[in-house]
């Protein structure tokens, strides 16, 4: 079988991008070096900031994605995976950029819930953007955002794994969000930051749907699917 | 400071290249996403195997490693990185592929012994190759190779971690074959395959020069290296 070229639109941050390709090369079914997927990779780390875009009406960061998807799409990638939730505001954009299939984690997220409400753990430009609302509102499943004071927590956490701090420090504090979300009413949490993915773990009071899996998932499926 | 963008030579395998990316992350001074490098990977899993080559006169793996080189200049790499010791026994034709310099991982590793003999766990193609000897010999420090069983040993086990093998299960094997070393009077071994680079740890009887570590400071070294 001849599996698509992978093209992954990375750096937003880095460790995401680690995180994702680390989680591509394990639920790839492989023995040898030759089964694994073909994938191209750009790490750029002067996209502008997409919270700032959303929020507070900064340079807007899509001409940097479309450009980096034309340039995966040269250098010959097949299909598009862009490991980052908050971008996917700018799914559109880089959609219309290129002639090759772009991956929608969020959508792939909204696919995985059969119940709800589900408590959102994301970024505050991804909460505000509506996103992971509109995406869930299509199914009939409810979003629960947390409350502005765990949200500015939310916001912390997600900077300081950015910053590379010890993520055992961290989980503790994003579980105390995830318990008010459950007495909220929230059923499962949906993990729509990948750097909160970094984060949220087997100890959590509520079932995670972490979009950062979903892509992974729907990249390996994608790209190994038979042409018809 | 404008650092370099880098190339990476991945895929040799997967999960070093991952293991190569997720070191750099770490390693580069960074406190928000802006502050890493701008890294472009071609992690391909086509590359001919560089053992088959090597020891059993495969087809060469360089026209691929040139062709890749070569694709992530075009795309912009000021710098290239290839986290797979085996595949520097081409250094000399990619670097002749492409205007931009390439870093060699085993000189890098040579040049952090100051004490031998120094054990080497590598490929058997890199064993035969000689790449290690000859980099260790011009700082006059001895390589210790594996007898012929232990050696066998490390082939196994390099192939476990390809094939996606527990590491925890793995350890321990490694073990044996580095108290076997210190026992022939290895002061250090060195690790010469991003494979082990996976397995070697803190348990070890004897220091290790890991030259995936050496690889990924001389990348983030030369790419913020100030231009003259």
């Amino acid at each position: 079988m001849t599996a698509k070229t992978v093209g992954v639109i990375g750096g937003m941050g880095p460790a995401a991008t680690v995180e994702f390709l680390s989680r591509l090369v394990r639920a790839t079914p492989a023995a040898r070096d030759e089964d694994h997927l073909h994938v191209l990779v750009d790490c750029d780390p002067a996209i502008p900031s997409r919270t700032a875009a959303i929020l507070e009406g900064g340079p807007s960061p899509a001409p940097r994605l479309c450009m980096i998807a034309r340039g995966l799409e040269r250098a010959g990638a097949q299909l598009l995976a862009m490991p980052c939730n908050t971008a996917h505001a700018y799914l559109d954009a880089i959609r219309a950029a290129v002639d090759i299939p772009v991956l929608d984690m969020v959508s792939e997220a909204a696919a995985r819930a059969v119940v709800g409400p589900v408590g959102l753990l994301a970024t505050e430009a991804a909460v505000r953007s509506g996103l992971y609302e509109k995406a869930f509102h299509e199914r009939g499943i409810r979003i629960l955002s947390p409350g502005a004071e765990d949200q500015e927590e939310v916001t912390r956490l997600i900077a300081a794994v950015k910053a590379g701090d010890r993520l055992e420090a961290l989980r503790p504090r994003l579980q105390l969000v995830v318990s008010r979300l459950a007495r909220e009413g929230a059923r499962a949490v949906v993990i729509g930051c990948t750097e909160v993915s970094l984060l949220h773990d087997a100890g959590s009071s509520l079932p995670g749907i972490d979009a950062l899996d979903c892509l992974v998932e729907a990249t390996v499926r994608e790209a190994r699917r038979e042409e018809r």
